[in-house]
């Protein structure tokens, strides 16, 4: 960085210093009731998660807070990957997909965040009763074609339900179990100073394409959820670049909670161009009109990965290649401090400290 | 079977038999709308599960339809256990238990009755906004406790929060992952004439001490939940009587509904002696008070074993040196016909069609 952004970041340093050292070194969870902002992905969830629920559950595969846990069975011979999500999207349809596919989607890509090829997926349902046949009827047929295009199979659910008002039509969840491919360590404390911040498309498409749908906003240009499956993508980049460091999926909170979580976990800097994160103009025409920052907008097809300099230009290439990766950008680059901070150089020269999301301004968008 | 019983049995047969082969030719889903029935685990499940999930979701393991899917990794070589069940009982917290412990031992035993050691579970949380913190401190805590004893670890996480009157408190979804044992091959496909049905002991405790706490009515005899932790009653069983044919913890729905589901996929009858199910007398009482049958209600902390009957002495003896077996009885055996079919023999000589859950009368008791 030069002398000036140093300069120009010395105070919030200074003030994000303590904070980060109270959280580094215990989350102590204040709140006295559950609120909205729990639910958000950000710094809220991380009080929750780091001050309530780690602490109860220690092991080492949960406190690694990867997108999957990775275990060993069968005598350490083989490694598994197993993810859970719960999905209470609202509305069930939106643009660009529904909360099938983005069931189906989530914890397939979670699977591929540490490496591993996804293989068997469950499903539970929480209905409420009255909801109509023909919804539900929808929602697992658009389950079963994103399951049959990800390759996995549904092996296993359960279906529960309870009385109207008690639950919202349908809430879903999807855990997977995948197989992490022989040598493959992908972890955010592999991140080192001087790694390349490879972002594989145009941010808060989904965030935005339900925000959209749900206030039933007009705008003139249809913005469309980003719901894919990345596994296939993962498996182009992982065969350019073998010693991809760590990947995210930015999803709740955006790329600036994905980047702060793997900061803090690394013990690193990462200092990211805002001019070279992609964002579609309705989007950031949208973010505009609401006040609200791309980089806090979910994704639900978009991977962040982190790779050493001498791959970054195969892991790019890879990643363009791919139809999903089209839009992809060396967004940033990791940087030995301000250790356990995310910096935004702004176009204009400035630079801010790009925080995770707080509060939780686009409630219920997976 | 006495001539004279299977004469009794004519007509209820010959009324059965149509039902059962349009019920086997093909599950027809024909409600237009959820209803409770459909969470109850009984027939309104099944045609839900058969007429919408299981046709849309085809493959092998789902399609076997037992506790947990087993499945194959690292070329065959290994068979992994996979399980999901959400849990939305009400109230949280019940005489002998709550609903973080019931969701561990649920995902646990449905792990075991297919014959796997329990290792890895998931836990997702969708809260309501408002819940008190100190109160998911308190499920989270049981949730800890349960998994620490059980011997398994949780390894992943989520957690989602839909807005106040969205959802009912908490609901939580476990899943689990567990291998299963070298030769074992748990199925209700290996169920034969002439194997013993056994019980590991009192049936009904569970659904029912949930029942009077929600509706806070007033026994004199308290009724405490049997939730437990089977994997070791069934590690136990399975080393004194290794061909055991099936297993199944029978939940939702009750004894009736397991069995009715075994006869099914077996393609055989089963035959009960009312006489042999133990059932404590608040239970008999509370059942007869609401006009149920104890046979549908559901249980926590028990398994149904079919066994061949040379080593049905074996394994009685196994699950009864076990505490979680020590009231264990041999209630039925299994007969070659009428196929698809448990017929219930009555004290007074008499016999009568013991069908599935019809309806649900007991709600959100897991």
């Amino acid at each position: 960085m030069t002398a000036r952004i140093e300069e120009s970041l010395a105070r919030q340093v200074e003030r994000m210093e303590r904070a980060r050292l109270a959280r580094r070194t215990r989350f102590v969870l204040r709140d006295e009731h559950v609120t909205l902002s729990h639910g958000s992905g950000g710094k809220a969830t991380h009080n929750l998660v780091e001050g309530l629920l780690v602490p109860a559950f220690a092991n080492a595969a949960l406190e690694a807070q990867e997108d999957a846990a990775v275990v060993a069975t069968n005598g350490d011979r083989e490694r598994l990957a197993f993810t859970t999500d719960s999905y209470v999207v609202s509305p069930l349809f939106f643009p660009g997909g529904d909360i099938g596919r983005l069931a189906v989607h989530g914890t397939v890509n979670d699977l591929a965040m540490v490496g591993a090829v996804p293989r068997y997926l469950s499903v539970g349902l929480i209905l409420e009763e009255g909801l109509a046949i023909a919804t539900l009827r929808r929602v697992v047929d658009s389950m079963r074609d994103a399951a049959i295009t990800a390759g996995v199979q549904v092996v296993t659910g359960d279906t529960k339900v309870v009385p109207r008002g008690k639950a919202d039509l349908l809430f879903i969840n999807t855990s997977g179990v995948g197989v992490v491919r022989d040598g493959a360590s992908l972890s955010a404390r592999n991140v080192r100073p001087g790694d390349r911040v490879l972002l594989s498309g145009h941010v808060g498409d989904h965030g935005m394409a339900v925000m959209l749908a749900r206030e039933a906003l007009e705008l003139e240009a249809e913005i469309l959820s980003d719901t894919a499956p990345l596994h296939a993508l993962v498996a182009a980049l992982l065969a350019a670049a073998p010693h991809t460091r760590c990947l995210r999926d930015p999803t709740r909170g955006g790329v600036a909670t994905s980047l702060n979580e793997i900061v803090q976990h690394a013990g690193v800097g990462i200092a990211v161009d805002e001019d070279r994160v992609p964002v579609r103009p309705a989007v950031r025409g949208a973010c505009e009109i609401l006040g609200l920052d791309p980089l806090h907008i979910a994704n639900e097809g978009k991977l962040l990965a982190i790779v050493p300099p001498e791959e970054a230009d195969l892991a790019l290439a890879a990643l363009r290649n791919h139809p999903l990766g089209a839009a992809a950008e060396t967004i940033g680059e990791v940087l030995a401090e301000p250790e356990g901070m995310v910096v935004l150089r702004t176009g204009v020269g400035g630079s801010r400290v790009l925080d995770m999301l707080v509060g939780d301004p686009l409630p219920r968008i997976c």
